[in-house]
């Protein structure tokens, strides 16, 4: 497991974890030539379930349970306190399965003590349990980092092609359910890669407080597997990762499904790469969003503060360019959509 | 004759015998994040005209005919026997004609006693025979293998590409009304590579039990006889392979073709290259899929096995990934066609 | 002058004359897997504007004027009487001004007594001419090859890229006229290369019995020329033709421009490049074609027979392949048109 | 500053200003086979604002300040009065607070006395001026030239992604109605490179004369300052510049946007690169166009004289080629819009 964490750090790093695209290059937003406001009038200020945060922006799920993990974390932790913005963990189930790596999720909340920080548990895992066991799971890993909310994650395509995967989904809504009525905390599903569609977005709504769509397009667990199968020389999961790769709803076609069905707090994740992408995420409907890769890279080279900073910076420019006072304004601003993103909505009846 | 089977077996076997697109990747299946069943729960098993077998997967037409090509039977035959997957034999009008290599064809009956077997005949090769010929023809070639089923393929393209082609279908339709009436099997009528449009379907509804759409975009016959007769120095052979190299109807719009005017069964050949590409075929519509070239390459290089497990194994990850338990509910699983196949099917009236 | 004719063929021969796409890959002529005819039974007879000529095919306008050029056109003629099908000759100017080179021209009298052949001049030059001239022009082009038909060509791009061009297109309506009512021939007015609008098409209906596209695609004069002012040093010139090297309208899409106005009878020119082609230029409703560089390589490489004969063949089995008997079934073929070209249908209105 | 200005010199002329594309590639003009007329019929005189010029095309805002610019501005001027053709002046803000480079712009005047020059102010300036100040100003920049119309640029874009930028919009339309009130002169208004919208050219209708598009396709002020950045090593704003380098609306798209909704006088620049874009422009409803980079260019290379009549000559010829005697003309011939225009078009509900 320890090993299997590490890798994926490792290969997450490489260019070989991004795949495809997550059409946000789909998405034009119209140029203001008269924005009638001061770049220093942009305010970021932003909502998180809740929670004031200085912007709409967050860490995404990563990592935890080992040295290195740990010590990812905390720099993420101490970073997203300067900024005050929202941090995710990776999955704890290591730590509530081997209580000497709990300090590797720990670290969040000693170096983000103000933040709201979100816990993280997988749907096979919880699918597995019985209904006591999830319980207490849920309870111990929120405590675990003091946590704001509550993710669980949707990875059926990461769990088909590993070796050691547990591609068991039987009954998790019905564990989601559970998790919404023993926790006192906003619950967010999230996905990995392959994205939300409606009709899952449909099955959540009324269940769920948030859905963060975790879209086709930047980091692919379906490519990482696949890396590791062919160093492990296993020819079946190499070839079912090969053809599985570009499985999945890009990300901003996935916002546009949720939000047409969804009336909650939607998340964007999934292939982000700048503050500008965020501000397209925002238009199509998104409430939030989260970068993961890019975050895991700028810590592993000792520049995430300049990496946060000029994401945020980005997303202020993007919002003078359309002329949006306040990120609300977002979702109004005129647009036009590449034919892949305009064919999709029309062929799946959304509104966006 | 002889020269020319194995010619086409090692011309298959190389990269010049692959054209065009199947247009696959214009279906883009919607991921399902919650399944709610696990991947063992998926279950394969489908029926063939009638017949139980173990997945909508078979082992295309290939050969017969020769000493490699009956040493290749009868390890296609031992594969699918093991799998419990039905096969085809390539065209058995050598056999008829010269008894000598009639073994090459019942290796099939002798290494896969049980499962599902399907005889083959040219279209064009009917089309000149007398009445009682054809009847004598088919019940030798069914007895030939113990056959299931018969194919009559249609291979116009291939026909005239060939110095040593028959581009006859002049009373074709009528001959195959006979072989459906003398012959008390299912009738199935396949193309080779260049596909079958609606209005042929029409002509073939209530006479055949099942298309076989042998569309464009894998193996082509006309490209496999341009590289003979370069070869061979045969300029004009060659310039018409060129010119007609991507001719036909790709794999995924026959299947839409068919299935809008057809209500017998319908089966899906040409360029299907994974258990996702024959998941999408059967979600276009299609009752059953088969692969050539590929299975072909797998028994020269030795590892037919691993072919064939890869590929239901694929399609297994593809129903669980869109929450199908069992291949009917394939046809209905959400789906976004691309712009080509879009096109084609609003261009042509097409229900798919 | 005639450094020009033959710095034309020169330049025409090689690959700088061949400019952007007829948009032939446009028009899908859907397989007719079954097409309940033998090879054999194809006829590829034609009317040639009342002529019977034994296929809708014939050699476009090229040359004349120089010694190189008479014997192009000897051997030309001699194919086409071979074959039996229709020949243009080149702009005749030269030759009413300079009876020195008439012989260049009369040869293909000599070696074609038999098939219909087409005389030829410019509109710019008969704008520049009294109407008296104009008539004295037309009836000695026309008794100098013995002419069946008369074609005068528009080429507006082609003279204002050149140093010595004549651009001037004033009265010329009224000069095809009196060309019409002079001669008791059928009329063609051709463009050279970029293509024939329905504006055109429709001023013409009523005046003139062919229309002649000349599409863009094919051999481009406003490329030949451009080669020639940059080996002349002329900047502005050379300047001009990359800026218009693509101007124009590309054959496919001129064929529906004209065939949707214009009810006489219309001949597809402009990167026909097989039989194929050919096909579908029938297909989008022209009832003859014609190739003109292809057959000028064709003479110099000593194959003008082998290449006539491959074009046949062609145009013979992409009718075998879409079940059509005789060339007028052509038109109702099932098609699918690809998406510039269906664009183009669209925003111009068109029926094709 | 004067670095600032010298470095926008030698920047624009490389290649690394250019970026993306206007789309006049998508706007088809169709070509007229029989326009009857005479190339020398075509009649470029065009109006400006009110003023008779010789051709619906000037020389765009570029510079001034510097010894460089002097120069520059000089010949462009020489030119610009030899061919009768308007000219505008890049920003005089540096003239305005360093009266010592006044010079750099009264060259201006001097050598083109008679044709219609064009003062030039930049928004966020104005935006900080006291109201006073801003009337003396514009007062003051006519006078320096002996302005017929005075323009301000819009360049919100191009002020954020430099470290001296001044990103202030605030209240920027009240300066540009004072502007309005206290000149006697047309007023325009203009972008520099990521171009007008609907939306913008509502608000700017009634209050200006005239909009000058500066879309996006040609020079980059983005790309530009990006190139500054990294040679000084600022990774903040190389990053930015980065990001948004194909903000914008194209040239073709902003000027359908603009005429859609703005009655008044539209002026096409951004990638405008040949008289046939210009034509194009036209077509799309612009009544004037500009060019800088290449003009700029021309005079380093000395051949200005050359480039302006190339492009006069190109515009000649494609008016020629369908059929346009006089300017206006232009407006209704037959055109196609690419897909991507077309959608454009579509998306935002414009008339085109
Ligand atoms: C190294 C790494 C580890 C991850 N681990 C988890 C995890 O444990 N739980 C989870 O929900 N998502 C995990 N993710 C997925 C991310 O939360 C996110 O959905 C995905 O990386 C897409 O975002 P990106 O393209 O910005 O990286 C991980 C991502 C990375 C890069
Ligand atoms: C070596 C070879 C021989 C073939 N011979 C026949 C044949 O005799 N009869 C027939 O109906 N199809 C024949 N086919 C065509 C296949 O049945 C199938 O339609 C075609 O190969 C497309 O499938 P693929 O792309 O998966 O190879 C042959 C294919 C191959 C590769
Ligand atoms: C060498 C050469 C000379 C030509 N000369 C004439 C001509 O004199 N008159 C004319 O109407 N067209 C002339 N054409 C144009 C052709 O008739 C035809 O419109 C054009 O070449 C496009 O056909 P292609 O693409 O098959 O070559 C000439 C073409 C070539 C290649
Ligand atoms: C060197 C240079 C300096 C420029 N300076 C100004 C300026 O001061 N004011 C202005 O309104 N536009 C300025 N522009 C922008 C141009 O007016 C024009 O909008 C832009 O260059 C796009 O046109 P082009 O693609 O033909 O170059 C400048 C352009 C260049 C190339």
């Amino acid at each position: 497991m320890e090993k299997r964490k590490d890798d994926h750090i490792h290969l997450a790093y490489s260019d070989v974890s991004q795949v495809g695209s997550p059409w946000f290059d789909e998405v034009l937003l119209i140029h203001n030539a008269l924005p009638e406001l001061d770049l220093a009038d942009v305010d970021l200020s932003a909502d998180f379930l809740g929670a004031k945060v200085s912007a709409p922006f967050g860490i995404g799920a990563m990592t935890g349970g080992t040295e290195l993990a740990g010590k990812i974390n905390a720099e993420l932790a101490k970073a997203a306190e300067e900024f005050g913005i929202p941090m995710y963990v990776g999955s704890q189930r290591v730590a509530l399965q081997n209580p000497s790596v709990r300090w590797t999720f720990e670290v969040v909340k000693q170096h983000a003590p103000t933040i709201p920080k979100v816990a993280n548990l997988g749907a096979p895992q919880l699918s597995a349990l019985p209904e006591e066991k999830v319980v207490e799971w849920v309870v111990e890993a929120v405590e675990m980092i003091d946590a704001y909310a509550v993710a669980i994650h949707l990875n059926a395509a990461q769990e088909v092609v590993q070796p050691e995967g547990e591609p068991r989904f039987r009954g998790v809504l019905e564990k989601i359910k559970l998790v919404k009525r023993a926790v006192g905390k906003p619950v967010i599903v999230k996905e990995v890669g392959n994205g939300i569609s409606k009709e899952v977005a449909e099955r959540l709504a009324g269940v769920v407080d948030a859905i963060d769509v975790g879209g086709l397009g930047g980091t692919s667990f379906v490519s990482i597997e696949g890396a590791r199968a062919l160093g492990a020389g296993l020819e079946l999961y190499r070839r079912i990762s090969e053809v599985f790769k570009t499985w999945g709803i890009p990300t901003a076609a996935s916002i546009c499904e949720v939000r047409s069905v969804f009336g909650g707090y939607v998340i964007a994740s999934g292939g982000v790469r700048s503050g500008l992408d965020g501000a397209r995420a925002l238009a199509l409907g998104a409430n939030f969003f989260t970068m993961s890769q890019p975050l895991l890279r700028a810590v592993l080279d000792g520049r995430i503060r300049e990496e946060i900073s000029a994401v945020l910076t980005e997303l202020k420019v993007a919002m003078f360019l359309v002329g949006a006072r306040r990120v609300s304004d977002l979702a109004k601003v005129p647009r036009v959509y590449g034919p892949r993103l305009r064919e999709w909505i029309e062929q799946r009846g959304l509104r966006c």
